[in-house]
C-alpha cells in the first residue's frame, strides 16, 4: 500500500539503493500510446547524478529498461514492468554507518519501525527511488501531452528568483545546471551551490511548477481535491517540508476583496490567486505552486551522533553527496504532476 | 472514491448545505471502543456557526445522531453511520445565486464537470461538510487518546503569534472566540476581524497544529509518509492554500550544519527542525505544521462577476458568512489529524 | 474498508437489524442519471419481508428516503446518501438469545473477533443489510440501463428447473411468489417450501441470473476479471456457498474439442460455454452464472447449542424467519450484478 | 488497479509469456521474516512446464530473483522486487497466430477492450502470469507458517476422488504426477489424460483445497467476507468455472435441520458443512472448497475459427501445452490462499 502511488494510473516500485536493481510497475495506462523511450531516458538523465559540478559526483547511467506492457512501440493497456539496474554502489562506502543513526536521516525512525533496516545508503529511503518516479512520470507526460508541466529552481537558500511565472521562458530551464530559468538569478544560485560545497555543508531552496493547458474539470470534490493529491505528492519527495499553490501563505495576509479573481465573460478569470483550482476542481487557468526543500542532512563536516546502542559518536559523510538537492529535483517534480494530473484525467473520462 | 477518506479508519461521507441532512459512516474503528457522545458533541459545537460574534450568525445545533456500530456504549467493530439534520438552511438565501458564478467559489467549476449543479449554499462544496469530518475525528480522538492534538490560530492577516509553541499554555485555546491560546495576541485579532467584517470584507490566517505523545514508527515510506497525509488532510480543508512541517519554508532557506536535528542519547532530538518525522515516519518528537487559509470569497460588498450565460451580473453577498475562517477550522484541523493518526496506529499495528 | 463495494461505483453500507435505520451512501455514480425513486421502491419491495405467505410474515415498509445528491430529480455526481428506517424491530424477540451462539450462525464468530457483539436479531450480520444493496443496485440499473439483468430461482431443494435460460420467459419472473418463470416448476416449488415451513424447517436453493446486451470489453484482465468480481459479489450474499458461470462444474468434466465455443464471422460464437466472459472480458454473448444458497439457519425446531461459557442449553427459533430464503434473494442477485457492471463500465470509460 | 491482489498484503505483477521477463513487487510483507528462497523455488518447479510426461513439454528453469526487500535473509518490511527470465519463448510458433483468434481464448476480448494486442503466446492473458502468484503465494506461506494449505487435483473428467479429505493423506500429493493423494484414483486420472493427449485434446477438472490451523476470527463482514475473497482468488485463475466452499451446491439440496453444524461445548462444531467460515469470519474448524477447471482452449486438432478481419481460418495448436491443466494448478491454488490469507491475518491484527 505504501509502494504504490495513484489509483487509476498507479506506479508501484521497489528497490534499495545498493540492491541489484530498482524498478516499477505502471498501472492503467491506457493502450495504444506511442511511447518515446528517448524521451523517458532524457528525463532521466536530467535527475542522474553525476551530470554537473554541483551536484553529487557519484555516477550512474541510470538506463530505463522496459519489461512489459509495450508491443511494437506502443502501450498495449496491460502493466508496464521496467528496472533501472544499480551499477555504481559501493556499499563499502557505508560500513562505517553499519550501527550509526546520521542525523536528521531516516535510519532511526526505519530501525525502530522494523527492527532492522538496510543500513546501505539509506537503503528504501534513499532517493534513488526517485529515478522510478522518474519512469513513472515520464510515460504520463507521453499520454498527458497537451498538458504542458514546467517546474524550476526558484529560490536557492537566500537567494529568490523574484518574476512572476509569466515573465520567465521556460525553454531556458536546461540552460544552466541550476535549472533557474534567469540566467543572472541561476549564476547567483550556482556560486552559492558552489560556496556551500567547498563548505562541506548543504543549502535548502524551493521548486516552483506551472501546468499549464490543463481541461476544465480535473479533480474530485471533498477528499481527491486536485491540489490536495499535488500536495501529497510533493511532500512525497525526499527533504520537502512545505507545500502552497496559488497565492498560498501570502494569501494568508490578504482580505477577500482582494484575494478573488474576477470572471471574464467565457468564464476565465482576471487574475489567478486561486492557482487555476477551485473547490478542488481545475478551472482552466495556471496551476502553479511552490515546494520548499530543507537542505541536505548528509554534510561533509564531522557531527556528533549515536549508534543504536545509545553512544555518542563522531561521523563525517564519505560519500558523494549533492550540496543542494533542488536542481535535481526539479524533473522529479514535472513527474509526480505528471502521474497526478494522468490519474486525474482517467477519472475524469470514467465519470462523462 | 471522492468522498472516503483514510485506509483503515476510513470516514465516507455525503450531503449538501441544503438538502435535509448530512452525514457520514465511519469503518475501521476497532471495537470495544467507549464512545463519550458528549464529547464528540462539544467538538461539533466548536465547529458550529452562530457561535460568537466574530463567526457567521447563522444558528444551527448540529447534533449528530448516531445510527449504528454503537451497542450498550461501545463500538462493535462495524461501520458506525451517523447524521446530522440540516435545520436552518433558507433556500431563499441563495434563489438570487441560481445562475450566477460567485468568484473564487467552486460554482464555474462544478457547473462545467458535472454540467449542473446544485446551486444552494454551494451544494456538496460547502464548507458545512466539514461537521462530518469532526464527527469522524471525534471518534478517533477517543481511539487514540494518548496522543494529544492541539491546533490554535496563529495568524490573522498580518498579526501574528510570534511565540514558539512551546511557550503556549494550549489549555487556553478555548479561552477566547479567535482561538489564539495568546490572549493578547487574540485581543489583536479580534479587533481585526471586527473591523474587516464591518467592512463587508473578509481575512485570512494561519493555523498551528501541534502533535505529541505519538508512538514512535506512525507512517509509511514512499507513497504514505506521514506528513505527507497530512498535509493532504489539510489541503482538503475548503479555503487552505499552504502547508508546512517543522521547519517549512524556512527550512528552505538553511544550511545543512544548522537543520540537523542532533541526536540525545536516549533517540530523542536536541533540536527538532524536522517536526517530528523523519523518512515519513514519526519519529517520537512533537509534530507540528501550519497550515495557511486564504480570505473568504463571499464578501458583503458588491462584485461584478458572470452568470451561466456568461453575461456580466452585479452580486452581493447576502448570506450570513464568516469574515475570517480560521476560528471554526480549529477544530477541523484537529478532527482530520486525528482521523490520519488513528488510520497510520492501525497500519502500523497490522505489521507487527 | 469492509463496508464499501465496488471500486468507481462504490456503495459504503451500516446499519444493524434492530438499530434505529440501516442505509448507505452511493459515490461515483455519474451527473445528470434521471433517477426514477419510484422504481427504487419497486425493487425494495421485492426484497422486503412479509410480501407472500412463503416469506417471512415480518412486515416492514423498507421505504428509502434518499438525503443527498439528487437535484431536480437528477444526479449531480456528488455521494448519494440513503436511509431506511427500521419500523418493526421486536428486540424482545431476541432478549432470550442474548448470551446464546445459533448454529451456523455469525453470533459465534462476532463474538470471538470483536470481544462483543450486537446480539438483537444478528446485528450487523443480519440479512437486512441486503435492503441497502437493492438501493445501490437499483441506481446502478438506471445508470446502465442498456443491459438486462434477471436473476430467477432455479432449484429449490431437489427441485430443478430443467430449461435452458433460452427457452424462459423472463417477464414471467415475477408472476410467482417462488419467483420462477416456469409455472409448473414454480408450483412445485412452492408446494416443497410450505411443506418444509410446516415442519419448522428451512431448505435451499439455486439462483440463476443471466446478463445480456453486456458491451464487448468489461472487466479487466489478471486481479479484476469480470467473473472473479460477480462471483466475490454472489459469495458476498448471506448463505452462499457455491457460484459457477458459463459451463461452471460441469465443464470440469469436458473435452477441449466439446467445450471451445466456435466463432461466427460477426465475432459472436456459436456456443456459449464460456458464459460471455473470455480471459476475464465480457465478449459480448449472453453472460450467466448460477449461485447456491445453504437453507436457512433459523429453524423452528428445538436445537442443541452452547451459551458463552460453554454451557449446552437448548433453543427454538422464535423471530419471523424465512422458510427459504432463495425468492426474496433474486433482486438481491440482480442489485449486486448491477452495482458490479456500472463499476467496470465507469472503469472501462476511463481507459479509452 | 487490475494488475494488484491483495489489500494489506498486495502483489502487483507485470510481465507476457514472450517478453524479456515477467515479474512483481510484494508490498506489505511484515520486516522479520527470514526467507527460505529454497522453498520459494520448490514451489515454482511444482508449477513449472515439462515436469513430467502428462503436462506441456516447453522447458522453462522459471528461476525467481529477488531485486530488494531483503537483507541478510530475512525482510526488511519494504517492498519485495522480484523477476523471472523467460528463457524459452518461441515467438516464432505463435507467428501463425498474428491475426488468429483462437476459440475459447482471450485474443478476441484483448483486442476489442485494447484495439491492440500482443499476440505471441496469449501476451498477459498467458498463463505464465501465474508465476508471478506462485512467488506471492510462496512468501506468504512462511509468514502465515502455522496455517497449513493443502491442494490437490481431486476429479479429472468423470473420475472422480470419492473421499472425504480427512481419510486422505496430504504428504502423498506429491508422490504422483496428477497430485492426487489417493494412488489408485491418481493412476486412472493419469491414465485418463495420457488417453486425452493422444487424441490431442484436452480434459478439465476439480482441486480441492483445506486449510487448517486458521485463528478464529479472520474474514471480515459484509463486503470482505473470508470466503468471497477466496472464491474471487479462484476465479482468478485461467481456466476457472466455479467455486463452492463447505457444502457447497450440494448444500443447496438440503433443509436446515441437517444443514445446521452443532457446537461442542468448547465452540469448535461437530460436523462442518459451513466450511469453516461463519459469517464470512473463520471459526477456527477446517476451510475447505472445491474449484472447476474448464478443459485447456488449446488443442492439437484442427479448428475452424476466423482472422481479424472476420475470415474464417483453420488452425492447429502447435505450441506445447498441458492436455490438463489441473495438476500444474495446485500449486497456484495455494498460493492465492496463502496470499488471502496472510492479507487478512494482517488486517485482523489492525483492529486488535
Amino acid at each position: 500500500m505504501s509502494n504504490s502511488f495513484g489509483n487509476l494510473y498507479k506506479l508501484t516500485t521497489f528497490g534499495e539503493s545498493h540492491g541489484p536493481a530498482i524498478g516499477g510497475i505502471i498501472d492503467g495506462c491506457p493502450a495504444g500510446i506511442e511511447l518515446d523511450i528517448h524521451e523517458i531516458q532524457k528525463e532521466l538523465d536530467r535527475r542522474k547524478p553525476g551530470q554537473s559540478k554541483i551536484t553529487t559526483q557519484r555516477k550512474e547511467p541510470d538506463e530505463v529498461i522496459f519489461l512489459s506492457g509495450i508491443f511494437e512501440g506502443k502501450t498495449t493497456g496491460t502493466s508496464i514492468g521496467f528496472h533501472i539496474q544499480n551499477t555504481n554502489q559501493k556499499s563499502a562506502d557505508y560500513s562505517h554507518n553499519t550501527d550509526v543513526y546520521r542525523p536528521s536521516h531516516a535510519d532511526f525512525t526505519y530501525a525502530k519501525k522494523y527492527s532492522l533496516r538496510d543500513h546501505r545508503g539509506g537503503g528504501r529511503s534513499s532517493a534513488r527511488e526517485t529515478a522510478n518516479w522518474i519512469v513513472g512520470g515520464a510515460v504520463a507526460k507521453q499520454y498527458i501531452s497537451d498538458i504542458k508541466i514546467n517546474a524550476f529552481t526558484s529560490s536557492v537558500g537566500e537567494i529568490f528568483l523574484d518574476k512572476p511565472y509569466q515573465e520567465l521562458d521556460f525553454s531556458k530551464v536546461e540552460n544552466n545546471v541550476v535549472r533557474c530559468p534567469d540566467q543572472s538569478t541561476a549564476d547567483k544560485m550556482i556560486k552559492q551551490i558552489e560556496l556551500i560545497k567547498k563548505q562541506g555543508d548543504t543549502i535548502g531552496g524551493t521548486i516552483t511548477c506551472v501546468i499549464q493547458n490543463v481541461p476544465i474539470g480535473l479533480g474530485e470534490p471533498i477528499f481527491e481535491k486536485l491540489h490536495a493529491q499535488l500536495g501529497k505528492a510533493m511532500l512525497t519527495i525526499n527533504a520537502v517540508k512545505g507545500f502552497e499553490y496559488g497565492s498560498g501563505f501570502c494569501g494568508a495576509k490578504m482580505k477577500g476583496s482582494e484575494h478573488n479573481d474576477k470572471f471574464n465573460t467565457d468564464g476565465s478569470t482576471k487574475s489567478n490567486l486561486s492557482g487555476g483550482i477551485q473547490g478542488g476542481i481545475s478551472n482552466g487557468m495556471d496551476i502553479y505552486f511552490r515546494v520548499a526543500f530543507k537542505p541536505v542532512a548528509t554534510i561533509m563536516q564531522k557531527q556528533e551522533t549515536i549508534d543504536s546502542d545509545g553512544n555518542i559518536v563522531i561521523m563525517q559523510g564519505k560519500g558523494r553527496h549533492d550540496p543542494c538537492v533542488v536542481p535535481r529535483a526539479v524533473p522529479i517534480v514535472e513527474a509526480l504532476s505528471a502521474m497526478v494530473l494522468a490519474d486525474f484525467l482517467l477519472l475524469h473520462r470514467a465519470r462523462r
